[in-house]
């Protein structure tokens, strides 16, 4: 028996499809509990539930221009330079209630963004009125006649009450924090955030605060993992490096499931002796997902479920455990905040530049987009080993290259995933 | 004199271009003080210095397979089914130190990540050996030749030791975090970030929280404007709503920027009678650095300066407070904070449909972007009313929209601001 055989032996390895992993994972990644936040703490948080106008928006005819409110039609006989004087018998400023009805041949003198009296159907903007007292009362003069509905924007012309503002699973940016605002939203419900145990292990990691030791690398992953949790809107808690000792891991992954919501580790999961996550999972293969992806980098990503909750294990090859995260660590965390689009947005774009390099598997290159001329392009990163860290850096998206006899040309239509 | 000569007379308005007022405001836009924070914080903060290598990264000769270290001229002799066998000297685990350096005729078992011995200069992976021992002796068997060098990333191939790492100016990104953590650096210093009071003016607000009551809104644009500060990297202070008072906007503002470091208000900048941000900004003439731009939505957008602070007066419609932000805070408050890139990415993308509105004015149209075959396409909002609050939600870009004699056909190449 080769030592591959051996190997393959060892792990039961079968790999499956990038699309098989993703789903196997959310099976396990439904939404957690609601719970209410302050409108000013909902930003980048995702809707429990769908909001309704609770009233129209806006709810009454509003002014879009400093001027006077007008009977449309009384302005018709202002044609040919002839002015027409209306008497102004209102003046509303923004948030006050007018005093009555306009009649025809008066006029209220009235602000941006203020309700619109009755009877009055259109505004004239102030800058091409004149105004002059007759027998001591103000009026105001129009040269040209306006058109019904002119400057004013209609009861319910944004929303109807009822209507859907904001769906379930909606992402909150800050245009919806001033639409949560105008509806009086001010207690927001959304789901939790998940609590996201990370920790990496690993006998060569030393932590980003120690000196430099011959042979050892100080642990880069578990900081990146802490914020890509956080950038997907889970709570990273941090749980520290460990040796690679079967034991210690074991312990520290079931206490880790049992108060937190989702594990994710990174090393000790390819096909070396060391390799103590791929053991830890073997080890209770009933629970076991998946423990290789047809894919590079991170074709040795494993995932397990104990009690319901998702342990998943990326490689600690920097690039593997970048790329593991982004496609099946941020969709996870984005479901179980009810996200309603739980993916990475993927797109066709141009490729930039040659990529030689022949692929049994799916891969899943660093680049970078450019967008010139209404095209958009990537471009490979120079170096995209998976053991390589300096291009996650540079890369705002991941070009997927499918399998391929030969490589691909600049110029072929790929797709790639946007990164955030 | 006509309303109109009155109310330009009054401002004293005199329109600039929308470089020329984003170049006043830079002016007075330089970075602010360095702090250190801890790197598992710096995620979105903005490099105070550049970041040199403090030691080559792998700062050893790395193996890039779980396998054995071999001196590779000795595999050359495997040629045509022939297996070659080395004596097995070593066993290197990531994060050890190799006991000594290959010769030929021996090899040491290694795992990925740990450190090459000295002598060896190729990695056989696992997989395609085989053990044996002879005379008692482990060994291991090679069935084909490996070229020098393969899996193995030398010392320093990701960076070298003085080489930049990341440039001052830079925002920091999860993938800088791993850098940053490889290279030990758990002090990061970047530039601390403004703190940026927010107010507004209107006396038709109602807070969120407040029933609605006729003629009366509730103030979406503070909420908003919150998220946009914090979303750009500043630190709002809000400063709440204020009616519609000269003297209350004057002590506000001024005490307002006497202890922050910016000011941004939103409301009381339109040509009407209550507009008392330009009332305020005109009466201090001295520091006044623009109050009327040649663009739409947002034309009334005022500036001013008083102890070399910033006072951003931003309309108090929702479109044209989002726009203004965007296209003028956003920028300020990236550069207190040290950007190398302050505004936001323009890109040329091919208008989705017809926008047959004809301008005099550089208009920015809310927009959303679509990829479809490689070609990248900005869809105009069904509603791009300055007064519209709903559709900002629903926008990823902001067109722009060039002055014409005739709209713009589907397909036409237009520049378009990309939105976070």
């Amino acid at each position: 028996m080769t030592n591959r055989e051996q190997s393959d032996n060892k792990f039961g390895r079968k790999a499956i499809q990038v699309e098989e992993a993703q789903a196997r994972l959310m099976n396990y990644a439904g939404a957690m509990e609601a719970e209410t936040v302050p409108l000013e703490q909902s930003l980048g948080r995702y809707l429990a539930e769908s909001i309704a106008a609770p009233h129209p928006f806006p709810a009454f005819n509003r002014s879009g221009m400093d001027g006077y409110a007008v009977v449309a039609s009384d302005t018709e006989n202002s044609r040919d330079g002839g002015m027409v004087w209306l008497k102004v018998v209102d003046n509303i400023p923004c948030g006050a209630v007018p005093a009555g009805a306009i009649i025809p041949g008066t006029a209220a003198r009235i602000m941006t963004g203020a309700q619109v009296p009755e009877g009055a159907d259109a505004v004239v903007m102030l800058e091409v009125t004149e105004t002059r007292d007759l027998d001591g009362i103000p009026h105001v003069g129009v040269r040209k006649p306006i058109p019904s509905g002119r400057n004013i924007t209609p009861l319910g012309y944004e929303l109807k009450q009822g209507e859907q503002v904001l769906a379930a699973g909606h992402k909150i940016a800050a245009g919806d924090i001033a639409v949560l605002a105008a509806f009086g939203v001010h207690d927001v419900p959304v789901i939790r955030r998940p609590r996201v145990g990370v920790f990496a292990t690993g006998s060569e990691l030393l932590d980003v605060k120690e000196p430099l030791q011959p042979g050892k690398i100080r642990n880069s992953n578990s900081p990146m993992l802490e914020a890509l949790v956080r950038e997907a809107g889970g709570e990273p808690v941090m749980l520290g490096a460990i040796a690679d000792e079967l034991e210690l891991a074991r312990s520290k992954v079931h206490s880790a499931l049992e108060t937190l919501d989702l594990v994710i580790t990174t090393g000790g999961v390819s096909v070396g002796d060391y390799d103590i996550m791929g053991d830890l999972v073997r080890e209770e293969a009933g629970d076991m997902l998946f423990n290789k992806i047809a894919m590079r980098p991170g074709s040795v990503t494993t995932a397990a479920v104990r009690g319901g909750k998702l342990l998943l294990a990326l490689s600690g090859n920097p690039g593997a455990c970048f790329v593991g995260f982004q496609l099946f660590a941020r969709p996870v965390i984005a479901s179980m905040q009810g996200a309603s689009e739980s993916f990475l947005p993927e797109w066709t774009v141009v490729l930039g530049k040659d990529y030689p390099k022949v692929n049994n598997y799916f891969r899943f290159v660093r680049g970078r987009l450019e967008v010139r001329g209404g095209s958009i392009y990537a471009y490979p990163a120079a170096i995209d080993e998976s053991s390589v860290m300096v291009t996650i850096k540079d890369s705002d998206c991941l070009i997927i290259v499918p399998p391929e006899e030969r490589g691909l040309s600049a110029g072929a239509k790929v797709r790639a995933i946007i990164l955030p």
